[in-house]
């Protein structure tokens, strides 16, 4: 498909242990505005990792679960998709300035952010 | 910032009243295998229509309501936000080959769909 939709980390993931950290750019920092009242947000990020081979794959097993038959990647939580990205709702620990500790994020380091939302 | 994420629209929104059509061209039809067992789906999509004001924003009111004080659109479901992605939880209501009836997806006629997950 021709058309390409252009678009631009607003920061990285950092991964400390069970805690992940999400470094926005200065830029974006006004956006983060009272998000310290937020116990969830939802992260999107850019699952910078997958293969362009992965990123073709458009069936997969439920849960990588080999004795369930395959299910199309639109109808699973998979990584496997033709655009790599991810979605999860994780907790806000704390903020230190454009640095956001949170919980559950299963992002690998350096994944690219591209959306954070009130979750 | 430099890097620059592309990505491809699967499919495009269709409205229908409170209906919304998700038309998924047919190169990622695969991926809708057992799609229709879900109840809910997560669609991830374009906002087509933000202008690039709009997407420099960084504050707004929660809700549009100016009694309230601003916050950062990281701490908001607003649509103003620097990568103009939405993602709405909608039900699924049938399915007819590559097109998808959804119920409350609150995107516009033609807006690119970007991901389905299961939800």
């Amino acid at each position: 498909m021709p058309e390409t939709l252009p678009v631009h980390p607003v920061g990285y993931v950092r991964r400390r242990g069970e805690e992940s950290v999400l470094e926005i750019s200065s830029e974006f920092a006004e956006a983060l505005l009272g998000v310290e009242q937020q116990e969830h947000l939802w992260v999107l990020f850019w699952m910078h990792r997958l293969s362009p081979e992965e990123r073709r794959r458009l069936r997969a097993h439920p849960m990588g679960d080999r004795s369930r038959p395959q299910r199309g990647v639109f109808a699973l939580h998979s990584p496997f998709r033709p655009n790599p990205i991810g979605m999860t709702r994780v907790r806000l620990l704390s903020r230190e300035g454009n640095r956001l500790h949170v919980e559950g994020l299963d992002a690998l380091d350096g994944s690219p952010i591209i959306d954070i939302k009130s979750g």
